[in-house]
């Protein structure tokens, strides 16, 4: 049985600053819930339409499916829904490679991203303030559970990376991946899906690269930043596994 | 001024079957509709704000933006609109490198896809019939443009990769694409984003690759089809860029 209350909380957890007022998120779905359930995340309340949540006890709650769909997000909700503290944000491990995110506005493309990380090993996702919120329940559903394995930050980008040594940018002018020499530690900085990296941070960045471009007609402007993200976490790894 | 029969007409094809009756698709927004009118697929009709479309004569309608939105897929409406005819499938080059889709279903993985092999030079991607029709507006759009510069077939996959010697699939067990020698002509094949590749197509891969995954705890399952393909077509352009 749901209250109104839980319904109320619930529901307004989908916008920015009552999550961040309720120090709160969403997450839905058997498979990315179990995936929140096994790391170090808080579990606050778990709802669910059958009692294989019951060892959760008193924050465990079964409701019906009428219930469930009005506090999920889903057109059709999938099972459980459960609800985890937003922890504390850790420190940076600046000595690895680390993934920073200038102004990324789709959650689509940062739950990707976070997914990308986890893959290619990357511990530190580093996102300027104005980047979309990581616990925004679209990214929560697109990193499909990567999330409770990258450790994600929310920073002054600029003033982060400036103690930075190894800032690396993409750009259209830059220098192939395939061709330089790439770092083993260092800052992969990801710019705006429209305006790519801004000035401000550029003004920082120490290494220009780029990833070629194969067509005969050069007339495609870019790749999103997911796939570019994908392609320069799989050269730098690469290069890794040849040192 | 919009007649009730094109409006008709046009929010029909939103449909694959009165795509396919017709014989039309529809393109929105000034820079993928640039790209369209910049490329070999005829134009039907164009309807705009402004009269900037007015060189195209008879095909052009000035429309306002109350008519705009009748017809559009946009929520907000961008300017313009126009149907094309879908063009008669070319013959595939099955001598150069070619990418197969065994039943993408997701119509952002299409459009996303059909951009990397676009920016990686790749002149046939051969999908599956049950793969998302790439005439769904979500595709053209997730394309920006990058349609006008693949050619695009869709086939039985089985009979047609049955007579091609080197089929290339990715599968969690294959060699690592970062240690094999990549060949620089055959079929690389992609699954179905819940399903990985089907066993009817399996059985006809000569070369099984993966993907390497660098994270400490091996629980990412697997990446997005699209960061695939991008990691993939990385490697084996990069491949002959060595050459």
């Amino acid at each position: 049985m749901l209250t109104k209350s839980q319904i109320k909380l619930i529901t307004s957890l989908k916008q920015k600053k009552f999550r961040l007022q309720h120090q709160l998120f969403v997450v839905e779905g058997t498979k990315v819930v179990q995936e929140f359930l096994n790391s170090d995340y808080e579990l606050v309340e778990i709802f669910a339409l059958d009692n294989r949540y019951a060892c959760h006890k008193q924050k465990f709650t079964e409701v019906n499916l009428k219930e469930l769909s009005k506090i999920s997000g889903f057109s059709s909700p999938n099972n459980v829904l459960a609800t985890f503290k937003i922890p504390a944000q850790k420190p940076i491990q600046w000595s690895a490679l680390v993934v920073a995110l200038d102004d990324v506005n789709d959650p689509g493309n940062l739950g990707t991203i976070i997914r990308l990380c986890d893959w290619f090993g990357i511990e530190d996702l580093v996102c300027s303030e104005a980047t979309v919120d990581c616990y925004n329940p679209k990214v929560v559903q697109a990193s499909m559970g990567s999330h409770s394995r990258v450790n994600i930050s929310y920073v002054d980008l600029k003033d982060s990376l400036s103690s930075v040594s190894n800032c690396i940018g993409t750009f259209m002018d830059g220098s192939s991946i395939y061709d330089v020499q790439l770092p083993t530690s260092g800052v992969i900085i990801l710019g705006n899906e429209a305006n790519g990296i801004s000035e401000r941070v550029e003004a920082l960045v120490t290494k220009r690269l780029s990833i070629p471009r194969f067509g005969k007609i050069k007339q495609t402007e870019s790749l999103n930043v997911a796939n570019a993200t994908a392609i320069i976490l799989s050269e730098f790894k690469r290069n890794l596994t040849e040192t």
